[in-house]
């Protein structure tokens, strides 16, 4: 069977937990997944390290990655370049690690159609209502912000037929053990064992009798 | 999300298993999956019961059930029908079962084509060589009994790109949990939940803040 690990991609409205369903899948099965770590020109915020949140580059450094490839995806938003670095990622497939992106719709929809064998995976809550609870409960955000990320919601529900897979997050042990068997299933696939298959059948032509 | 249950075809070469798999299957999930029957004129074997391993009937009530739609899938081999009875098949779905047919490689195709939703699995043995001594050490069929089968594997091997995924049947226990995953990740596909996603987008556009 196929060794090599997969691509993941996992995109969701913002205050539906992605975060926490990826740090505990990584808690849970740690030798299984590697997260991907995005490179940006953004200055880092109070608490953010480099290397840990993002990897913090200057603009020209970036430009410089654009210009040799060694990016597999990259945005621009509010003046500030974000991408995820080629070399980590590719390594860590070689070694037999699924590795997780966690990035918006549009930069999901760029990795899809490079790496068509990537799985696309869209969290989402239970309701509506259970996100704008969430959102307020948190007790953080102001009404305006609040609006503004149901807002964003709205835009980006329209990716979601593109996905392969949805996730609820209603309870997060359930949500994180449906996440590891969608990609271990994922591993299964016919078409992700071509070579395999290649061998059983030629082995069972070679035969005689 | 989507409550109704899934078709399932599982196919594999004689001898890998799949028997013992899905019975284990269904004996640890046993809410969850509904094993199809299949209706043959062909007549029951010492110890076969009618509506445990076949529907034992006539050929004039085979051919009615052809010409009435009564059946999903339909072949002769040896001047002998068998067939999905479809009655079976549609109350279980609509219970939400997940209803699995153990059928071999033209009659999956068939099924395929007609219901494009359902997951097509295929069993194979870790290698050809274990496949052999497994045929083998049974010691109840005769080298050329062997040879016919492990001819027939060559031949149904070039069916296996048209399924969905492969299983390999190495460990019983892991071989069934990654049936159930499989199965049961499915029904997470952002393809089955269509609905769910169309209410998800209406609510958040029908907000107003």
């Amino acid at each position: 069977m196929n060794q090599k690990g997969i691509l993941i991609v996992v995109s969701g409205f913002a205050g539906t937990g992605k975060g926490t369903i990826m740090k505990e899948l990584l808690r849970r099965y740690s030798g299984q997944y590697a997260l991907s770590i995005s490179m940006t020109t953004r200055s880092p915020r109070p608490g953010e390290q480099d290397g840990v949140e993002y990897f913090f580059t200057d603009r020209e450094t970036f430009e410089h990655e654009i210009a040799v490839g060694g990016l597999i995806e990259h945005a621009c938003y509010c003046d500030h370049y974000y991408g995820t670095p080629r070399a980590y990622v590719d390594s860590q497939l070689l070694m037999g690690k699924d590795v997780i992106l966690e990035i918006e719709v549009q930069g999901a929809l760029q990795i899809k159609e490079k790496f068509p064998d990537t799985v696309l995976l869209f969290v989402v809550p239970p309701s509506v209502q259970i996100l704008y609870d969430r959102l307020k409960g948190r007790g953080t955000e102001s009404g305006e912000v609040i609006a503004a990320r149901m807002k964003r919601a709205g835009e980006e529900c329209a990716y979601i037929p593109h996905y392969d897979y949805i996730l609820v997050n209603d309870d997060l042990d359930v949500c994180v053990e449906q996440m590891h068997h969608i990609i271990q299933s994922q591993k299964l696939a016919a078409a992700r064992n071509a070579t395999f298959i290649e061998s059983i059948y030629s082995d069972l032509q070679s035969l005689s009798f």
